[in-house]
């Protein structure tokens, strides 16, 4: 991947340049950015990602054809990819599926070819393995008008993240989401300090587990489970010890408590979204909600 | 099993038959029956069972001691056991334990007699597997004084759960716990109809399916989940189905819901007593309660 | 107002006999029970009901009109009323209105009839007296076809009650709704005995104490705060006494409780319904919502 | 009040102009500051304060005492006041009793210095009006020692504020308590923006509004309810209006909602607190709880 650079020297830049940059977040494609350049200068990097979807959707139906078939197939060996794509296939798992999985893939991938005349794309950084496979699933079955479409939106997200990742400075897109969490005590009436909760995806076969972290003294983790990068939609479980925290407060001859593990099962759905997930309880009842 | 009797014909029965059917419930001290005949009549099968324990408190220490030793180490072998425990036993799967649980029990059972020099008396009917190596280390744990009380008390458990066995019509003591549910929805504002739940004992090495039902009209299942006899104490979880029932109530777009299948995890503590597990839920929130 | 029949004698009696029973139901309007006659027996009080109502449906526009226009003015003086109606006024007050709002009424009945040419019917044992101009102020506003769908609606509810008045026995449509509550204590796991609380009807004007109740040691009232005839609609307040209930469980230092008197409004729409307002509270929390 | 000054100039003043502020803040107790002053340079306002405050902790019973004596009654009139006694009273105002108030405040002032031989003194800057007559009525049964202490502590309280009052800059003690609140839309799963609340303070005569606001985008007031000094002690209430919130939502064939303006009532107890109010709410049912 190139080093960071800047929106200021992106608006300088020769037009050949420009090209250059936008090949990489393109899969090659260095028109994209040859037609954007002219609408040059962006006013924030969001307005440049802008302008360059916005040359996408001016191009020709067969030009934005072979923009898609640039993209490769996903877990099909990282022997043939781009830098940005071996890197995105590998922080998503792709390159070590078990071989089941990557029987999988290829057959999804020989189908959705077959019926749709394009590779499967999906910008695999915003989705979790499981959720990938779902993806899959889902969009073999819509119609092909369906899919060229989709798979511009998808590529449009690439971009965008391919994009933040290349540049410093201020007003860059919103592409990180935050997953964080809160603990309120009300049998005594204040934050929950000290409750340890461990953090799993979750999946057909089990749980995975993500983090381990202690509630601080507002009830709070220090920083937020998940951010700094767009959340892997999928399914999560926050698991909290109210057990040991609410131990003290039964009864001592109560052996085995109402609470003692609470699992929360929830499902991130916006890789760019929110997600704080509460939790208020006693040891007798609790409440969980999706907060803000 | 003797066939069901009933507490008048107890009453009235000659002294040696009624210390034959007390030597059943005493795991063969038919003392006890003895001397509480001489109580009779009792007004209730609870009076009936007070006054035998009664007995067994004016007893002699010697006579006691002799009490808790007729009873036979956990898990030991069917082969000598007396029918009773021997069905008690099977109830609480004792009689087919992986080698691991059944060296545990018999490591328990040597240590438990040397440290206290009785055997290990526990009214498994009253508990699950893993409550009763829980329960098997703490009284281990115990001093030797509280040890035989303990055993005293389980005794009672057991004899009054053979005596309700064995007699029918009213004035029965209580025995029986229940654990019961019920599903609102708030996003409605009514009972949640054909939510599917399934019930699970959990254990360190995983789940068990209890049972799987369908709430009704008013949100509840139209018998308990469990009921009848005494609850064993344990670790459960109620899995409930909520994605399918809120999916038409959430926006097509969202690929993953946030709440789809919630599970409930609680524990058991008294065997006779009612865990009514409310959950009133919405599509991205949902409170859990021990309600009466 | 006549002494209790029974459906059997109803099914058994002369058509005339019928005819006049039914001309108490609807005003003096025999002819109805004199077309109904003809489909008896019938197998249920609902079923009776339904056959008056059929009839009314079958009859020419003129006829309904002329049934329409035989109820009188709501609060229009008691003296020319027959006894059902003026029994049904007193009941929701109309017949001690404060000089305003007795004029508001006259203002409306004056208005609603120059709009509709019939008088305005409502079955005023289903609503509270604010409710009752409430719903004056809507139905002026309809277009005068669908207010003659309103008078028959509502003509039918004032003769099922009637009807209900009149018999005795099994197979009564339902008529009565209910009002009950339950308390829940999270802090320590159990229902909430003791818990004063007090139900009001909320006015414009302000609250009236319809009744003061104290929880049992179910968390419930004894017997339904409303019940045995159907609800009036509007809005309503239970305020429960949780500051002494809770009390002794708030450290002593502290002079002014969070949760003292906690009041909890709601509307009644349906007078027919079920309204189960639970409370299920710590001292920093609470939580209402209406159960089943 | 004097113009602000900063922690350098008093740590660098003359003992004398230094001992001369100390004595605005103790009600002409020129000596605490006198003593003070060789404790000189305090390094934060917090420092400062607790640094007279040992100075008064260390003078003899009867400067204590005389200290104490040195505080005027509370609504005696404010023509004999220092200005900062009398801003103070009016900020309670207890510059504007009804005349049966009046007399309440004449009648304990009396009793209490029959009692006790000290004024009453309380830091009304920290509480509610009829927080300070329960205060009143609470103190006057204190045993004399405790009440000494009492009175101390309280001159404590007012000598902070006072000195806050006239200092700018950083590290300064925490005095103000805040208010604030949150409405959650767990039916649409998202912050309830457009609801329009309103404030009261709640007394035995009934209500005064204090302040009408109505949520934003993230489901909370733009700036707290109350904030920037200490909160008042006392009871407060919070009406939501969730009616016209959820209207569109719930069928529109019923007439009264279930929840129309959800009132909250709440005591305020610690006047440098934080309160937060939250609300979780769908047509049919809310939480409340104090958050944090």
């Amino acid at each position: 991947m190139s080093a960071r650079t800047s929106l200021a020297a992106l608006n300088a830049a020769p037009p050949e340049a420009f090209a250059a940059f936008a090949a990489e977040l393109f899969e090659g494609a260095a028109w994209v950015g040859a037609r954007a350049a002219a609408a040059r200068p962006f006013a924030s990097v969001a307005a440049l990602h802008e302008g360059m979807m916005a040359a996408v959707a001016a191009a020709a139906p067969e030009e934005r054809r072979a923009l898609i078939r640039g993209f490769p197939d996903l877990a099909a060996g990282l022997g043939a990819l781009a830098p940005d794509s071996a890197a995105e296939h590998a922080g998503a798992g792709l390159d070590r599926l078990a071989p089941d999985e990557a029987e999988a893939f290829a057959r999804f991938n020989a189908a959705y070819r077959a019926r749709h005349g394009i590779p499967f794309v999906l910008c695999v950084r915003r989705h979790g393995r499981e959720a990938i496979l779902d993806s899959f699933a889902a969009r073999l079955a819509n119609a092909p008008e369906a899919e060229e479409e989709a798979a511009l939106r998808e590529i449009g997200y690439i971009a965008r993240l391919r994009l933040v990742d290349r540049i410093e400075g201020p007003g860059l897109p919103q592409v990180a989401g935050r997953l964080s969490t809160h603990v309120l005590d009300t049998h005594a009436g204040r934050p929950a300090a000290g409750v340890a909760l461990r953090l799993y995806a979750v999946g057909r076969a089990g749980r995975t587990l993500l983090d381990t972290r202690t509630t601080n003294a507002d009830g709070r983790t220090d920083t937020p489970l998940l951010s700094g990068a767009p959340l892997r939609t999928g399914r999560y479980e926050i698991a909290f010890d109210l057990g040991p925290y609410f131990r003290a407060r039964v009864d001592a001859a109560v052996a085995t408590l109402f609470l003692d593990t609470v699992p929360v099962r929830f499902g991130i759905d916006e890789p760019e979204g929110h997600y704080h997930v509460a939790l208020i309880a006693t040891p007798w009842s609790y409440t969980v909600y999706r907060g803000s």
